[in-house]
């Protein structure tokens, strides 16, 4: 077997600084974009900024009264975010204590609240602590998991709403200038999350150890809950997120773009800022901790397979430490790769930013690669033993570097796929918009299409590094590949992020009645934006994919079931209906945006038809109402589908036991997966075929223009369509197939011991 | 054990009676729609007539110019339909050659083409026919089965393009008559269907039982490739004709109702033909050939389970023909029902006519549910077993019942949730109509909201019908709930084809220029028709998923896998992989009926353009081109999906092996199923959307309304996108699920033998 390289004291030391190196790195980024001054009495920018009075364009760089209005306009977004968030934060809050309360009743019941040691589950001659401990634990890590979860989100929404403004005024400078504010605010979130994340896990386990000592087998079960408190919250961040944002979104669009006439983000639309904040609620804190949940699973997913495996059994820290030193390696790595883009380079025109957003995957897998072999190296003894459904297979220590290689490469190969087919760069989407000529039914059917089509390679991809992974190493392949996937989370997240700032950030120019150069400048920026949060969208999925069936893995080893037989009813029936979950609460979520959509038309109309002066710009529309409109409307909305995954695990595991159990989880991931992806690529094709009809870059695309034409009516109708599948539903379907998984591992336990009522009672 | 009731030469007989009074009946109700005259030189009726003339309204019924015109339409139609065909008769011709001698190669191949007899498959210590028998025998029965289907699927297009006209005339006496003679005719299809898949497949079984004697195992095992040959024709014809009757109905649509205001079958749109042909080839020969695919899986599936379980091992010839019996007391069932609607009971006003179709469902699920537990009764020994993965199960007959009769009250559950989610009589498609106030966006949202959601109920149906029959019966099980389901296939085919003949004749009425009142009769029988063309289909994909469980079961038995756990590496790839398979599939299709719709958009356009007079109605649009692009856009267009769906199976099998295969087959079943529901319903949904508002009952729908409103237009979008959803991608799944399924169970033995060469080479 042989021991690692690495030493238990250095693992020790290596982890929590390369946390910190990360919350660091982030901090420095902030101080740099808060150097973008939003407060009129001093000119933007110190001595830099004069060289740039220099080197750019100066427009309107004096004018204060744009940057009073810039100032005005992002405090009523960040205070419509702040309230949104801690209107969902009381609600969600109750949910949390409930549900901790719950899984320590579920859990501690296992052995009926004894407080006496028990014979370990995996070996079965050593004793380990009670179930009573585990539920305690597992209780405190649920909500250790589901704070660190809103603490991401909350602080990627103040980053994004305190750089949104900065980005705008930036622009005015340049589109370099503008680029770098938002990828810089970008990189805040994504390395606070992904610091944060580590941190707060490594933290939990050296506690927990305090306690658990040698039974590693406990504490590793415990810290589960870690993973299933971060996507419970995540569920609740993307599904109300994604609610808020696009109710606001298609009501704001409905009545000002088709109705009035009026360009998008127009200061006169009433819902015009809760359209802005919903960027911010939606796809900022809801994406962090969608990401931050896949990024805690993965991590407990491998750790509860390690713990039971050689390196548990030996009590070797490092090895056991694998994936937080991969993590680790990660934050490293991507701040590396982050220089790419701010420092080593500069971005002068806008045809290089979909370039520098590109390379900064590439750059950050490459890199990435090199990190994953050195950690194999020196973190791995040269061959051990991992468990595998009641098994120890062997491996060696260069097959585990492939298996978290692969994850990585196959996130960069769905990067690409996406990129491929939402980029108006290339045909899918010229084909798309093309279709509009003859109408927006066409265009759907060819987005539609074209949806469906984008799934194939990434599903391709993801079942290639399934198989390697798995042939290698069984379920703890799976997890360190999905870990391997997230391992440039920082990076992720940041190009991701980015997209929305920038999106605000053309808002608050539009609102503000700067120049249209400064908006085509903006424009430029959210369109490579809408790409890159498709990529971030498939990266999600995709980790999602590998994330919950790592999951599945450890929920069927702790449940003890030896196969997942398809051809038994119990388990076919699970497969079957739990293929239907995903268009069940897909139904959901979509109505719910449709039905938030109309009550935002009817109070945008309301406006219009009674507040004097609105359309001719001398009265102020009342934008609190709105907002107040998307709120309600969200936290309401978000509970059917929200009740519906969270009961899913509990409702089967008691009433029909683990092997249903394991059909749906297995069903709703092969299902999900296909759904999420093409309503996420349908949606950014539509959106970015629209913007290549607006843009009017090459021949083909003036063909169809300009705004207003037919066929741009019919590209703004498939636009509006794609917005509740790229923001709400399809992303969503990552948490409901990861969340159902991370619950059925954490109350295991309690299903293996009193589950499939029904069938016992018959 | 004891034996059955019925004695072996009784099922003999009572066999071919039962499919011989089927067809008999057939004949007899073409013959009472042949009453309906279609020269001018008579008046319409004989002695019947005169006394229509007292009770109906009299309208035009002497204007012989108008039965000309009909006559002549009818004439065009027919003629585009069976040109089409034969074309299509053509391409598929060849395949159908090269696919058999396929099937004689690698079945052949299995014990290198040795003409020695060989050990049993299931009881080494026999001896049974050579593999090469078997190999020339399931070639054979795969060209019967080919060529079954595609007799059906043109007898079918024969009688709706001679009762279409017949239809528009007798709509000028009443809405009654009308309904009759739709209706007869779609009786005509249902009887000549079920009854022909029962005698070939009898006469079948009793001429290969000459050859083979004892050897039932050899005998059904060959059997399967009836199945086989009647799904693959299937396929041709879902894909095919659906690509061509979208292909053309949207290209209509696009120019004619968008771009030219002019009405829907206004002769002077040059697709008008295309798009009658269209409805014939697609809804009518496109669905005959996938129900009888349906109808001859699913009892080759029940047979061949049936010939190694105690019915075949004893040589009980009379429960092995339980499912042939079951068959033969449907279509018995089926003519008592169909009397209640065309003679005990007569229409006499629009609304009735939903609910006329609506008992037809009902009077017969229950009249066959007496029918089924009288066959139970006398067809089956009160114990026997059945063969279970390895195993023989032990089975009381009233536990087979149930088992058919679940599958039977399913496909009336399924049947009524999609007429709820899919008729305007109720809120769901009342809320989407709806929601077209606020434009074709929300409308598309709300749609795609409600076919996700009308999954929910059909799959909990099929899972508790997969549950009981088996948890019952195994496999066997599973394979006579589909047939149960099936039994009344008769019935659901007439009321399914009643649909597209309606609309024939509704387009019929407006070509030859007849006035409003009948137009609005034939658009009632319409609306109804939507309706139960939408039940249709979940009728079939209901079927269709539980035939693809049994095959799929049989095809596990045939290649010896004890069990396929997702739990490994190779199983779960291959459920992913084929969840993935729908969309690609879907992808192709609605890609397909997208390219080619603009050319037809082209062409039209160009006539509209270059043809002086056409809008004047002083020329005539050169109708065959356009019937000539959709004849050659749907060929060219159905290679590339029928390829995916004629290979996947052969590749994976060769390549991947058997396991693999499993996967790829639970996959696309559970993932497919949900797509074909979801696709059926939102595209019917949208299209009774659309009427609803066009026929203005309610108050509701008058504020929507009328014709050339805004929420009509938004309502016409959503409509033309729903053409391909519900009439091609959608309905071809159900072939691909249950062709993928057939055909791995006749190559089975290839695959168990010669399979998974990657894996044997690596």
């Amino acid at each position: 077997m042989g021991a690692a390289i690495l030493s238990g004291l250095l693992t020790e030391i290596l982890i929590p600084v390369a946390a910190v190196v990360g919350i660091a790195f982030a901090l420095v980024q902030w101080l740099l974009v808060s150097k973008v001054s939003l407060s009129p009495e001093k000119p933007a920018g110190s001595r830099d900024g004069v060289s740039d009075y220099l080197i750019e364009e100066e427009e309107g760089l004096n004018d204060h009264n744009v940057v009073v209005k810039c100032a005005e306009i992002q405090t009523a977004i960040s205070e419509g975010a702040t309230s949104f968030l801690f209107t969902e934060y009381q609600y969600v809050g109750i949910f949390m204590v409930a549900f901790a309360v719950l899984i320590f009743l579920f859990l501690g019941s296992v052995e009926g609240f004894s407080t006496k040691a028990q014979p370990c589950t995996y070996s079965k001659d050593k004793y380990c602590k009670p179930a009573l401990a585990n539920a305690g634990f597992s209780t405190l890590s649920f909500l250790l998991g589901a704070i660190t979860s809103l603490v991401s989100g909350f602080l990627g929404m103040k980053i994004a709403t305190y750089a949104n403004a900065r980005t705008t005024l930036e622009a005015r400078k340049g589109v370099g200038k503008a680029f770098i504010t938002a990828f810089r605010s970008g990189a805040v979130m994504g390395f606070l999350l992904a610091a944060n994340g580590l941190l707060v896990l490594y933290i939990a386990i050296n506690l927990f150890k305090l306690y658990y000592g040698d039974d590693w087998e406990g504490l590793f079960e415990s810290i589960t809950g870690y993973g299933l408190g971060g996507s419970s919250m995540a569920l609740f961040g993307r599904v109300g997120g994604g609610i808020y944002t696009k109710a606001a979104d298609v009501g704001a669009d409905l009545v000002g773009k088709v109705e009035r006439n009026i360009p998008e983000d127009d200061p006169r639309n009433p819902a015009v800022i809760a359209d802005n904040v919903g960027d911010n609620v939606g796809d900022i804190a809801g994406m962090g901790s969608d990401l931050f949940g896949s990024y805690a699973e993965s991590s407990c997913a491998a750790l509860v397979v390690a713990s039971i495996s050689s390196f548990g059994v030996n009590h070797d820290f490092t090895a056991m430490c694998y994936p937080l030193l991969i993590s680790s390696m990660g934050i490293i790595v991507c701040l590396i790769t982050t220089l790419f883009a701010t420092d080593f380079f500069e971005i002068k025109v806008v045809k290089e930013i979909e370039p520098a957003l590109k390379k900064q995957l590439i750059i950050s897998t490459a890199l990435m690669t090199i990190g994953i072999a050195i950690i194999s190296w020196i973190a791995l003894p040269s061959t051990f033993t991992i468990f595998s459904f009641g098994e120890q297979k062997k491996v060696k220590n260069w097959e585990l570097f492939f298996c978290v290689a692969i994850g990585l490469w196959a996130g960069l190969v769905i990067g690409f796929v996406t990129e491929y087919f939402t980029s108006n760069a290339y045909s899918p989407v010229q084909d798309v918009a093309d279709s509009c000529r003859t109408g927006a039914a066409t265009n759907v059917i060819f987005g539609l299409a074209l949806g469906y089509k984008s799934v194939i390679i990434p599903i391709f991809a993801i079942a290639v590094s399934i198989f390697v992974s798995f042939s290698l190493a069984a379920m703890y392949g799976i997890a360190v590949a999905a870990l391997g996937m997230l391992s440039t989370i920082a990076t992720g997240l940041a190009i991701d992020a980015y997209g929305p700032i920038s999106d605000n950030a053309g808002g608050i120019a539009e609102m503000a009645g700067m120049s249209h150069r400064i908006r085509e400048r903006t424009d430029a920026l959210d369109a490579a934006g809408n790409t890159t949060a498709a990529i971030g969208k498939g990266f999600a999925i995709g980790s999602a994919a590998l994330v919950s069936l790592a999951l599945f893995g450890a929920f069927v080893s702790r449940a003890a079931i030896s196969t997942v037989d398809v051809l038994t009813p119990k388990v076919f029936i699970g497969l079957i209906v739990g293929a239907m979950l995903p268009y069940w609460f897909s139904a959901m979520t979509m109505k719910s945006v449709g039905s938030a959509a109309l009550k935002m038309v009817e109070e945008v109309r309301r406006q219009f038809n009674t507040i004097p002066g609105l359309m001719e710009g001398t009265a102020k529309p009342d934008y609190a109402t709105c907002v107040k409109i998307s709120t309600d409307a969200s936290i309401k909305e978000m509970i059917p589908p929200g009740a519906l995954v969270m009961l899913t695990p509990l409702i089967v595991g008691t009433f029909f036991g683990v092997e249903t159990l394991s059909g749906v989880l297995a069903g709703s991931l092969v299902s999900g997966v296909q759904i999420a992806i093409s309503a996420s690529n349908t949606g950014g094709a539509w959106d970015n075929a629209k913007k290549y009809i607006e843009a009017g870059a090459s021949e083909h695309a003036r063909s169809l223009g300009p705004k207003g034409s037919d066929p741009h009516k019919a590209a703004v109708i498939g636009d509006t369509i794609g917005d509740p599948l790229k923001d709400t539903s399809g992303p969503s379907l990552n948490i409901l197939i990861k969340l159902m998984a991370v619950e059925s591992l954490v109350f295991a336990p309690f299903f293996a011991t009193h589950g499939g009522l029904l069938f016992k009672i018959f």
